[in-house]
């Protein structure tokens, strides 16, 4: 049987110690966050993960979601109970604001929770998932008549989101898109068309969905520019604001996926459905990056929400598991075998997860930090260094944590042998849910591709330059200190690295943009290592400080950040060179061969 | 809709082109294998696969495989037809011994029509392939009365295998086995006891299964030196040798796994089940591991079998897809968009899997050929030397191969963007099928510390001596040519590595075996590296001197051999630096962590 327990000590040593989130008592909602309150809520968080959404996560994989012939979706058994322990305890408006609901606190704090939920079920976690990127659409462009009409319920959860982007022959290239939208004369429209792939689409676990569409309007300009964004209730709200009669919308079908089978994704017909545009005419696209970028982040953690559970039956397995003896000699000599924790390569496997997980939740609570500052601070020059790093780690947050992510559950899943094949012993479940986050909210090659076609070059580079001074200053401060020497020699060799293959791309790219397309993939993964070295560097320097203060009660713990940053640097970093390698290779032999001859 | 056309040229190329197979006509079996012959085998092959095996994998793997109360087993539908078709071709005897009915042919031709047969259907072709095995193991320890008795049904198809090793408590480490054997009196064993994940281990598509079934005759000493193999038929033979009284050995379940769904994967229970020995008393693991060897090159095969049907469909969807403008100018201005194969990115994709196909072909041929060498020669100089080669390459070729395989069935899968999710398209299922070949027949780590811990040291180093000086020979032989000196220069950089990587393990493993063990995958790779660079290094020497030689037939598919091989050496082969790196920080850091603080 699977097992899940939040790493609640993890998660508060990085907000407290590592980030420092009192510093920024200043923010709005930070105030309240104090230690013992962010002790406490990230504490309810665990129990609620692990005691309620935990449960019902290998059941609803093998349940699945179905659709009756009369449209409607039934979600598997316990999810909507356990949603409605999740709603009641208003988790989805940890962060929205106080106006409609919400608790005005930190994104960071909904952030490190949301870790754990989607760690123990990710598939139930996705209803509301979408239902915040809705609220931030509807925050951002949202008339004050359709903040007030929709966002409470949103808040509340009582209603859920929705985002409707694809159509069968458009993904990436939303500029295709057909579905229409008509004025009906009275400031709303008849909205016609087919949505795929639409997450949260249809299901019985709320009163009403608010599906976000993208549409084109009768008459606007074709491609990408005449594209707007409406809202379409499934139950069009009356006078009163309670959902009231049927709109024209339909789930057609479920697709039959890989994994995330607790989600009901959705084929939705809309046939002359009502909707309202919100912000403005043939702007769509802008206001659904709002959307995507947040859900973006949202992603990113997906993958280090999944690499953490599997890591965590892994472990378990390796410990109980009875095979074969130590190289080294037997260690439990009593047994007939010892546990297969003892050999080097499943210690291999186990550290070089956790040196994923422990920095990756590092380097998504302090983008999710980013976020905060971004939004909340009184300082325009801080809200805008912060914007810029936002900017920049949203595709390497999402690309690399996922595709990391993707592989360590696959690692995970190595270490049970056959029985990681077996469906009953989960394993199979986290890999197939993790691999759709590889793909969905912007395939990861098109993560590459924001990161090195748009996010770089960005106000003259003007980000990329801070972050690389910035390590470039922390490694410089710090190399003078023997216990942090070893971690900011292998930081800054693979800071080096990732300088010299983006001056490769300023040098190379400009004149001929297939060189940026063809390294653009290995440049986000080197750019993640080099921002998760960063974060095992900074950590590193925490707990060391922290056992230099004294002895502290968590000293063993701080010891083990030591060693696994020490693994980071000796086994996983070394990575950036042969990242640097392929980049400069340009994208010759990747395009000589004919279309027709592959 | 899936697709899938086996790659025949690029087979025969190999064959008789790169390995020149005419040079072995000297051997039992390949005075037949005429270039003639072999084209119209492997054509043949070709036809079955496409259009008889391939047609029902996706609705096999849909359907899966039911057992019924009774403990009877119904294989998915069309699964016995097309079972019927390749049995009745002879297929399944192709290299098998002329006495038992077989046709004595190459097994590096088996290998090759093999692997068509695995892209189109793998889970189908488990139920031969597991007879394969059973072969294997009878004709080497079998005595004469066996062989008569079970090898013609087994050869013809009408009569399949299985292998039991695995029981619930132990996989890896067979020496926990408890299956019990207590002699009847007359030769004959009672056997006892639970074994799991048998593939083909119960169905309804022939009509007998031959169980090989490792157990403990009752009193034998404890551990691998007490285990005994044998053969436990289904059904008993009658007298005159046909299927006679049902024996006590019945599927107790079906498991349900992640992929392989056409393939009945079972619990079997033996309950006092009639079996006898095979082999010698308490050497079953000895027989066993001739089944094991054939097989591990069988499962590296598949992993080459699905990359490449996951390739083709990557290609034919990227060809089709239109989705955004090419980054160095529309290339499809008439259409909305261009097809996505103008991409750098998916370029990248679609070269580094067909850098690992063409490469692991050959690979996977050459290694095939050793087989036939060792077993066919009647040199007793080329016998040894192929045997070092054959037992040195296989735990690379099954452990590298199915990594890659499946890393590459991903990438192939991401071509599709959400489509790739969805099981209509059929990348899930190569993804799932893939998974399972890094796991059966040994694990991947247990093949790798198969490589570092026995065979790199057996016989005094003698096979990677060997293969060090053949591959540093070539580079020699060819560096002075200008047209090879940049595939050269790689492969012997690559080599350096390799060579450098293992004179470490010499001078750190043996005082601390854990240091073995920590770089074991890493080497593992960093050899397959080698060897893929070889192979590239050889097809790109034939594919000059062909076009060299004037202006053949297939002059754009040898130049695509040189741009392709031109990507490895610039993006594939740099990696060995980094799999050197890795095994030179040893184990410390991996083992340092205490077992309880994972």
């Amino acid at each position: 049987m699977p097992i899940y327990k939040a790493p609640v000590e993890d998660t508060l040593f990085i907000l407290n110690d590592v980030l420092g989130i009192e510093r920024y008592r200043n923010l709005p909602g930070f105030a309240d966050a104090t230690a013992d309150m962010l002790a406490a809520i990230v504490g309810e968080a665990a129990r609620l993960s692990e005691e309620v959404l935990f449960p019902v996560n290998l059941s609803g994989d093998q349940e699945g979601c179905r659709r009756r012939e009369d449209g409607s979706v039934t979600v598997p058994k316990g999810f909507k109970a356990a949603y409605d322990l999740y709603r009641e305890g208003g988790w989805l408006g940890l962060a929205a604001p106080e106006e409609f609901g919400g608790q005005g606190l930190p994104y960071t704090l909904h952030t490190a929770v949301g870790e754990y939920m989607s760690s123990a079920n990710m598939a139930l976690m996705m209803y509301p998932g979408l239902t915040q990127g809705a609220i931030a659409a509807i925050l951002a462009h949202g008339s004050d008549e359709q903040k007030r009409a929709y966002l409470p319920n949103l808040v509340a959860g009582t209603w859920t989101g929705t985002m409707n982007l694809t159509e069968p022959h458009c993904g990436t290239d939303l500029g295709l898109l057909r579905t229409k939208a008509v004025p009906n004369g009275d400031g709303s429209y008849r909205i016609s068309g087919q949505k795929i792939f639409i997450s949260a689409g249809e299901h019985d676990m709320s009163e009403n969905i608010i599906h976000l569409v993208l549409a084109r309007i009768e008459g606007a300009p074709e491609g990408v520019k005449g594209i707007s964004l409406f809202i379409v209730p499934k139950f069009t709200l009356t006078e009163i604001g309670e959902p009231g009669d049927r709109n024209g919308v339909s789930c057609g079908a479920i697709e039959h996926k890989m994994g995330i089978h607790g989600n009901a994704t959705c084929v939705m017909n809309y046939d002359e459905a009502t909707g309202y545009l919100i912000g403005v005419e043939n702007r769509g696209l802008n206001a659904m990056f709002v959307m995507m970028n947040e859900a973006r982040l949202g992603v990113g953690m997906q993958g280090l929400s999944i690499a953490e559970i599997a890591y965590q039956n892994a472990v378990n397995y390796a410990r109980e598991r009875l095979q074969g003896r130590s190289l080294s000699g037997a260690k439990q000599p009593d047994k007939k075998a010892d546990p297969i924790i003892v050999h080097p390569d499943i210690r291999r496997t186990l550290m070089t997860i956790r040196a994923f997980t422990e920095a990756g939740r590092a380097f998504t609570l302090w983008t999710a930090l980013q976020s905060d500052i971004a939004h909340r601070s009184d300082s325009e020059a801080g809200r805008q260094a912060a914007e810029d790093l936002l900017g920049l780690m949203t595709p390497i947050l999402k690309g690399v944590l996922t595709d990391k992510g993707f592989d360590h559950a696959v690692m995970a899943q190595q270490v049970f042998g056959g029985h990681g094949y077996i469906e009953e012993h989960g394993m199979s479940q986290y890999v197939r849910d993790a691999r759709i986050a590889m793909i969905y909210e912007g395939a990861n090659g098109i993560q590459a591709l924001d990161l090195v076609g748009r996010k770089l070059a960005m106000n003259g580079g003007r980000a990329v330059m801070a972050l690389f001074k910035e390590i470039g200053d922390f490694c410089e401060e710090n190399r003078g200190d023997d216990r942090l020497s070893g971690y900011t020699k292998s930081l800054k060799k693979g800071l080096s690295d990732l300088q010299a293959a983006t001056m490769w791309f300023m040098q190379n790219a400009m004149a001929k943009p297939d060189n940026a397309g063809a390294g653009s993939t290995d440049y986000m993964h080197l750019f993640g290592l080099v921002v998760l070295g960063y974060m095992w560097a900074k950590i590193a320097k925490t707990a060391e400080e922290k056992l230099a203060a004294g002895a502290p009660d968590n000293a063993d713990y701080l010891r083990n950040k030591l060693i696994t940053a020490r693994f980071f640097m000796e086994r996983i970093m070394p990575e950036t060179a042969l990242r640097k390698a392929r980049i400069e290779t340009g994208a010759d032999s990747m395009m000589a061969l004919d279309a027709a001859a592959f």
